[in-house]
């Protein structure tokens, strides 16, 4: 069983990429709304805050988490790396860091929120790996309200982008990595703005594709999911807008179960 | 000296309009940005926060307080009255609900977060003093990031609005509240867009105008600023754009000092 968390529902994107690869292992995600979002609390609560769900997690019989959270990814990922060793652990941030130095790219901007900005989380990676990186952090914080409105196209979503984007394109960026787990629902209209030839990466796919290759080389972590089970949602508090971002995500056609409050 | 609290920094907005009426009062705030917004957060949640922040004001030595927050207001204010019954407090919907009804007019919109939309605050003291009222609330989600923006005018703000007043205007309503802190700062669209005639209700001005008369009657809940003081502001966490927004509500007139993290 995969257990994945993440501050909300944004995390919901990680679970489409992996559904994707991995159709046939059974889920348990954790959306911690009674605290969202992570972006603007101190380091300590968000260690803390993932130490429980990881806890919880581990209680419910996952053989591996996912942490589908840029904050958690930049603040508390080795932190539950030491306190959980036996647990094989993913974060958003290593595997897209390293598709993009795999690309051989040399001009990269990162969109996110604030949080993830200030962090400078992607920006540390991607410098460690290759210093000669020229990197271009843009945050947008309307992009995450425009996603939960479901304005996902048309005009004013595409004015805001362009505000966003300009001087990115002005840079004449060659990769563009979308560092926030409801960014990859704007794809369309950032690729519509930024052009085809900008490489855009999705740190939920590099992320599914590491975890697709740990399995098939560790198969103990892998469970599929039981005729009849169904993928299963914890939230800790109602999450305002689960259905919309839900259907945006998995169109409907997989079976999940969302059940609420907790912890 | 006036406690005046909020879950963030909207409530700024509020304390603007008691600066213009009371100019001479000494204000502390305090702005809950660790467990901010409230309007995803449970009653329990509400209640018990509003009750701690409460505390720590009249700790400090406050006559009165005021809830400047929408939420809070909604779950919290009849409950801090209970707790606290010798302390004046005001919130943000009665001093609104009571200006409405008093200029007679018959369609009310009402604009705000979800949290405040779902809660019905505004609705249900609206229709408790006037059965008759045609009442028809809407809630912007984007308003507050564009607020948080700064993006106050121009093109992509106008055509936001026009989305979200469109059944508004459609419906000829003859008075609007903005029943969040944030949506004063955007006065200027929502009245370009609504048109000149619609009666624009600010709920901080109602209120500041309610306090200004109490202090008046009941000068011994009065007292003004010392000379040298600065009003101060407390935030349980950094908060984020309190710079923007401070900048937009006091245009650097008024000398406060920011005092971080706390609780």
């Amino acid at each position: 069983m995969i257990g994945v968390f993440d501050s909300g529902v944004g995390g919901l994107t990680v679970v489409k990429e992996i559904f994707n690869l991995l159709p046939e292992q059974q889920i348990i995600y954790f959306g911690d709304t009674a605290h969202l979002p992570y972006g603007t609390k101190g380091e300590s609560f968000v260690k803390k805050s993932s130490e429980k769900i990881t806890k919880w997690l581990l209680d419910k019989g996952v053989d591996v988490i996912v942490v589908a959270c840029n904050t958690s990814s930049a603040w508390a990922s080795d932190f539950l790396k030491e306190k959980f060793p036996k647990v094989p652990i993913f974060e958003m941030i290593t595997p897209a860091v390293e598709d993009i130095t795999a690309l051989g790219k040399k001009k990269i901007g990162i969109i996110g929120t604030p949080g993830t900005i200030e962090s400078q989380a992607y920006n540390k990676k991607l410098l460690t790996l290759n210093p000669s990186l020229k990197i271009f952090p843009v945050s947008c914080p309307l992009f995450v309200p425009l996603v939960e409105e479901g304005w996902l196209e048309g005009k004013v979503t595409e004015r805001i982008a362009e505000r966003y984007l300009k001087s990115l394109k002005n840079k004449k960026i060659e990769s563009l990595i979308l560092a926030c787990t409801h960014y990859p629902l704007l794809e369309g209209t950032i690729r519509k703005v930024m052009g085809e030839k900008v490489n855009i990466i999705n740190p939920a796919k590099s992320l599914a594709n590491q975890l697709n290759l740990f399995l098939e080389n560790n198969p103990k972590f892998s469970s599929k999911i039981k005729k009849g089970e169904n993928h299963k949602f914890y939230f800790s508090e109602k999450p305002y807008n689960y259905e919309k971002i839900s259907r945006l995500c998995f169109k409907e056609k997989i079976k999940h179960t969302l059940i609420k409050p907790l912890l």
